[in-house]
């Protein structure tokens, strides 16, 4: 037995996406996992099992790379039968009209600052999507029934926390509160902003954390529900490699 | 576009097991699907996207072989984002102190008449388990929260009607009342006590039906919710074949 009974809540970013690999900015495009992200998620699943970890429920969104990293993640724990709750506000950053575009053709495109900012700054938007766009949330049947001004078409940082933190207040702090331990399996950003707001990064500094894709982070929490201890499961040289190959996307190799 | 779109309901016995494969009464115990089983629910997936269907909800049963048919379903039909429901409602039926046994061995130590009974007598309970078995639900942390008076020790399949039907009426049927397509992936048991009450199949032809593996059912239901019209979906020698290796788990070759 490891160290997973400590542990309140455990977020995994989804594994390497078919569109992570050819580089092109993704959002709300559904793409599917890799080869590659298939590995990452059964070993992000491994490692959990191995640690001692068990979950009561978990959580994930509406995009098939962060539900298939989650099936593969229970499968790897069998722990296939708790409950799944997906919703669209655990989605990825909406990327406007960004989305579609290769990273490092938009750094040629629009300058390397540019892109930096669009990627980095807290509350940089992108261009928006026109509402006649395929981009546009609306055309997509699984988000029927979401109201149109909620629907996003270009997201910055901040505006994707807008929508993660109150259904984090909503829907997960309570099953905590009751003591469940709880697995959220979402997306590189409605994870920074949530790890954000657990960690008390601020809006200067959460511009250089990058969460490595398929690795478990581990929380304890306090009574504020605030983290009082954090770690990531798994090899330190695998995750330091990770974590750089995210900071990579955009600089020319 | 197929047919999809005139059916209020599919219901999909999960893809072989592992246990499937080793001929073993199976019932409560955990078994993975085979690598045969995998192909099965993959190829139900295409088939189901091929006619046109699409589920707003998706329900099954608590163990990994009908989860897991259900997941590699959506992945096929591309709709892994909707809603599932898991519910230990929907289980295999119990089959007590046979769990883990050989068909044919027990065709040998207790008769093929008896294991006859067993396997297809309506109301014919297998001998129960002790109550510190450990294939008694109790000692699986999945089954915690359930009353001790509603975890089975063994089930006829009357047994299992009389725990599915309940479920059915109270938590499926206002769904298709309300125009939501729903998808069950579950058990040849919790299927066969649902398939006798939606097609009026008495208590003694309930006997002969064989529910073939990976082969989705459709249902178009009337106004009592019972079936008004039923089909199978798929190559008909494939299903025909199918339903006859149900049936001849028994014999000896």
């Amino acid at each position: 037995m490891g160290t997973g009974t400590d542990y309140d809540l455990v977020i995994i970013r989804h594994g390497q996406s078919e569109a992570n690999k050819e580089n092109i900015f993704t959002g709300w495009r559904d793409s599917p996992l890799s080869e590659v992200g298939i590995r990452e998620a059964l070993a992000g699943g491994k490692v959990l099992r191995e640690e001692g970890f068990r979950f009561d429920i978990a959580f994930t969104s509406l995009q098939s790379r962060a539900i298939k990293t989650l099936w593969l993640v229970l499968d790897a724990m069998d722990q296939m039968w708790i409950p799944e709750i997906k919703h669209w506000r655990l989605n990825e950053r909406h990327y406007g009209a960004l989305q579609g575009k290769n990273k490092l053709e938009a750094v040629e495109k629009f300058g390397e600052q540019q892109v930096h900012l669009w990627r980095r700054g807290y509350d940089t938007r992108p261009p928006m999507v026109e509402m006649n766009s395929p981009d546009h949330p609306k055309f997509d049947s699984r988000y029927r029934g979401i109201a149109d001004a909620d629907l996003p078409r270009g997201e910055s940082l901040k505006d994707v926390a807008d929508r993660v933190m109150p259904y984090w207040q909503s829907d997960i702090v309570p099953l905590i509160e009751a003591g469940k331990k709880v697995l959220i399996a979402a997306h590189g950003n409605s994870l920074r902003a949530l790890l954000k707001h657990l960690e008390g990064v601020s809006d200067k500094d959460i511009e250089a954390v990058n969460l490595p894709t398929g690795i478990p982070k581990a929380y304890k929490l306090n009574k504020q529900l605030l983290a009082e201890r954090t770690e990531f499961l798994g090899n330190p040289d695998e995750i330091s490699g990770r974590i750089k190959s995210v900071a990579n996307q955009t600089k020319r190799s």
